[in-house]
């Protein structure tokens, strides 16, 4: 998705310093960011953050960290945190190619990837969330039986994944091919996730440990 | 798929024995019963046949062996074999469970396995074709680059069979999720895949290999 520029985004995200990181101040420090020591999740790109504002309001004993590549999104996602008072909600304006650098090693549970970019054009392989680079990165971070799980409504970017996360030697638990005909009471929707299946587009999810 | 009995489907098999195997007289000697010796497919579960008759027709260089439990299905393959002349058919009234007792270590360059009965209760997953005990079967005739095309409509049957195979170990080619979208050229539809698609089901099909 992409956002119209908005010239004052980076200087909303730095007047909330307490729940945005934007210059890697927690960098492998990300337990200091938080006001409770517990289980930590992260998201790898946010979008509008409706996913993971209401993941952590119905889990508030877990950790999440929010990582955006695109500030004018997150300033949206800043204003839900604030809008629920979520204390444990963090956002990082971040790369994902940086996170081995931000997290410690298995410091991570779980790792959600939600209706990424397809970037269906062969020659942008490796800007996909489930390109072998990326999944190197989730795998450091990672807890031991900690586990990703991606959804998406992209039918190119989900058979490519099945096969990426498959010869990246990646032990799956748990393929949904259409997730919305029996929809599990806590699949949380994200904001295209109801739009797309309200087009009639099927709803994938894969779940998978390293 | 069940066919109605016929009492005389045995008798009529074994007066094709040139063509049919029913007692096993070329367990580990399948390459004898060819005419020639050129690399072997075989297709596990072969319905009526049209999948293996048609691709025997296009592929003169390639030896084929249908695998089939009922012989009331089976006296179909051979009336279709028999009418198309076809000279790298052969048929065999098999259990699948037995191919490890029936074909040599390696032997077997690719595995068709297409519209598996889905065997949809829990308690009957050990008869699913994808089920480990049948993977280890195929593991051991297997050639090393061999492979095996899985097709089917039923989604559950394929999302089982993406984690099966996944956990045990085998390395995923090619997932296609709509198989007929963009058919492939060399695809060659089976009775029900005609007759599933027509009712808008989507059509699976993977290649993994050991």
């Amino acid at each position: 998705m992409r956002m119209r520029n908005k010239p004052w985004a980076m200087d909303f995200l730095k007047t909330n310093d307490d729940l945005v990181d934007t210059d890697s101040a927690y960098a492998l420090k990300i337990g200091d960011f938080f006001n409770t020591a517990q289980p930590l999740h992260i998201e790898v790109g946010t979008g509008m953050g409706t996913f993971i504002t209401e993941l952590a309001r119905r889990n508030p004993h877990v950790n999440y960290a929010g990582i955006e590549l695109d500030k004018n999104i997150l300033i949206r996602v800043v204003e839900k945190v604030r809008a629920l008072d979520l204390k444990n909600v963090k956002l990082l304006l971040l790369d994902a190619n940086m996170l081995e650098s931000y997290f410690n090693p298995q410091e991570v549970e779980r790792v959600y990837l939600n209706f990424s970019d397809p970037w269906p054009k062969h020659r942008h392989e490796k800007r996909r969330l489930t390109y072998h680079t990326f999944l190197s990165q989730y795998r450091s971070i990672l807890s031991e039986n900690g586990e990703v799980h991606f959804k998406t409504d992209n039918r190119n970017l989900f058979e490519y994944s099945l096969v990426s996360l498959n010869q990246f030697g990646m032990t799956f638990h748990e393929v949904d091919l259409n997730l919305h005909e029996n929809e599990p009471e806590d699949n949380i929707r994200t904001e295209y996730e109801g739009k797309f299946s309200a087009k009639g587009n099927l709803i994938y999810r894969l779940k998978a440990s390293f």
